[in-house]
């Protein structure tokens, strides 16, 4: 199989974990007879510094012509704590999306056994639990119009879904939910938002075509406290983008740390694939960053954009057999009783890889 | 002390749990020597049976005479699972709310001893935590404009806030972290929302005012994640009403159970305590429901709308004896080891009463 493969490194410890990713990708097509070529572009706060545009038309263009891309982060300090900034980072990746049409953003909660201690969740909680989530990616009060008035005396969002961006994503959470089990449970606040109504209506019209699967509706407020008091009893999880930001940032925490959850964001176009950690400016450079979330986006592009699973399958064994061997980076290692086995950066990606 | 205060026990175990909340009040009054009178008013759905509005005015005119106002809970399973009726449960509660002005939204998370393993969180990372949230209550999305066009294609919610909505609620949220720990943690989204840039931008003028406070700003996302990772590090959380809603929620889990949280809102005039926990249909009238958050609430009231502190104290005292004593509501016991302690609300409250 032939394949073009886009990197975008991104901010922050993006650069470290995406080569980690890529030389996975290298070996895997070594190995199964592949022919990956690879090409780089900036975005982000790296963009800006090189050219004034988080998301510069050549990475844009470039990324529409590849077949996958393999995303490290975005971010960093300096606009955070400045609100008032015209160019963010963030435009960057808000606009790939955008561009893209990735409008569907899966976000798995891959539990391995070896981590069950590394959460802050008992472990009888946690075991056995299994989480899909589909996380609207191009609506909602991300993309709706933004006014402030002059004397900056007001602001605001406008939240908004239109029912085909519902309906779209809706039936892609379905169909998941079948091959799966047969679960899905839709989160919104329609007890207050007009938005949420119209997307419980589209839901519950859907789910009249898949009778086999079981629907449920919970509010967000509910959700966010289910999630922690009994993880198991989700399968696949359906949301809009601002919920779903939320829900999968707290949900990481069943997966013992944000280091090691992968998403991948499809639609129209190329699919799009990225670990949920942020640019982590503290410790970039510093060889300290989890490879594993990168590594494991890549399982889920060879999966999903390239229909290899046997391929993708493997890279999720070799992850899960580096820790059943014990090896930790310092986010998912117990200080007390595994600090002989925390590894780089670049010592975790290369125990993968062997 | 003369004291008038009005109950609304609103929906489902509304009515169970402010039973109890008014017989400790009478027993506070009795024991210290106050002069508390009584009268009760309908909302929610409960109103709406009873003649078609969620908040009549009767209630409405009730609540601002009285000097504090005892709720019990609101919604009702119809309403969720049908988005389209016009009238709903929670736009009562809403509306009392805005007609009130309680713009601050107080949501202690109070851990007692007793029921550090009833939480799916692992006791060493509960121990300690002491949080007090600051939730807005009557701005953001819950208020701003709403619109559905006329082929049920689309649907908009406006997310709007004005300075002075931020700036009256941070001041109450900084003078409270002076006499607490003295962090404050203010929560937005400010790398993707204009009307979260305002309100960072207005956190950051004010946080000059308390030089003595140590203020942080942190991404919801990033908040919801930190919240079950690492709950000790907060003090005062302060944040717009919609991601209140949702981390105070997801808090709970923090607290053992929803069943154990109260909350007093505040502003212009009279102060309304509720338990943060739902109408619970499901047990309504089973004499199940956890009676605790209600009376916590009442502590609530008597310490910030009556400055009784004494009396407050007694009421949470009376409430930790109880938990020390091994007595349990089905929400917080331990099914195999306290199934012998688990008591119904009724003999709930009237052990806390005793
Ligand atoms: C960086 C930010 C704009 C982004 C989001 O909110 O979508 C991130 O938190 C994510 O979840 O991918
Ligand atoms: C019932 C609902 C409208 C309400 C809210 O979202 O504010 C509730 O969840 C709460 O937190 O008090």
């Amino acid at each position: 199989m032939k394949k073009n493969i886009l990197i975008i490194p991104g901010d922050g410890i993006g650069q470290e974990v995406t080569t980690w990713g890529k030389q996975v990708l290298e070996t895997v097509a070594q190995h199964y007879g592949h022919e990956f070529s690879f090409d780089e572009a900036i975005m982000g706060h790296t963009a800006i510094e090189a050219n004034g545009n988080p998301l510069p038309d050549e990475t844009l263009e470039k990324a529409k012509a590849s077949d996958a891309i393999l995303f490290g982060a975005i971010g960093h300090a300096k606009y955070d704590n400045d609100p008032s900034a015209k160019v963010r980072p963030e435009q960057g990746l808000l606009k790939i999306r955008k561009e893209l049409g990735l409008y569907a953003n899966l976000r798995p909660i891959l539990l391995f056994d070896e981590l069950l201690d590394a959460s802050s969740l008992k472990p009888e909680v946690l075991r056995g639990t299994d989480i899909l989530f589909f996380r609207e990616l191009t609506g909602d009060v991300y993309f709706g119009e933004k006014s402030r008035n002059e004397d900056h005396t007001f602001a605001s969002d406008l939240m908004n879904y239109h029912r085909y961006e519902v309906e779209r994503i809706t039936r892609k959470a379905f169909e998941a939910a079948r091959t799966r089990n047969k679960r899905l449970c839709s989160v919104d606040k329609a007890n207050v938002l007009e938005t949420s109504r119209l997307w419980r209506e589209v839901v519950q019209e859907i789910a009249k075509e898949y009778p086999d699967v079981e629907t449920e509706h919970m509010f967000i407020d509910n959700a966010a406290m289910q999630l922690v008091k009994n993880p198991k009893k989700f399968d696949v999880v359906l949301t809009a983008n601002l919920f779903g930001d939320i829900l999968t940032d707290e949900a990481s925490q069943i997966a013992g740390s944000m280091g090691m959850l992968a998403s991948a964001s499809i639609g129209d176009g190329t699919g799009f694939f990225e670990p949920i950690h942020g640019s982590a400016h503290d410790i970039a450079g510093q060889n300290k960053a989890n490879p594993l979330a990168s590594i494991l986006s890549v399982a889920l592009m060879l999966d999903i954009a390239f229909g290899l699973q046997e391929e993708a399958k493997a890279v999720t064994t070799a992850v899960a057999e580096t820790l059943k061997a014990g090896w930790r980076t310092g986010d998912i290692a117990n200080a007390e009783t595994e600090s002989d086995k925390i590894l780089g950066t670049n010592e975790m990606g290369a125990k993968v890889l062997s």
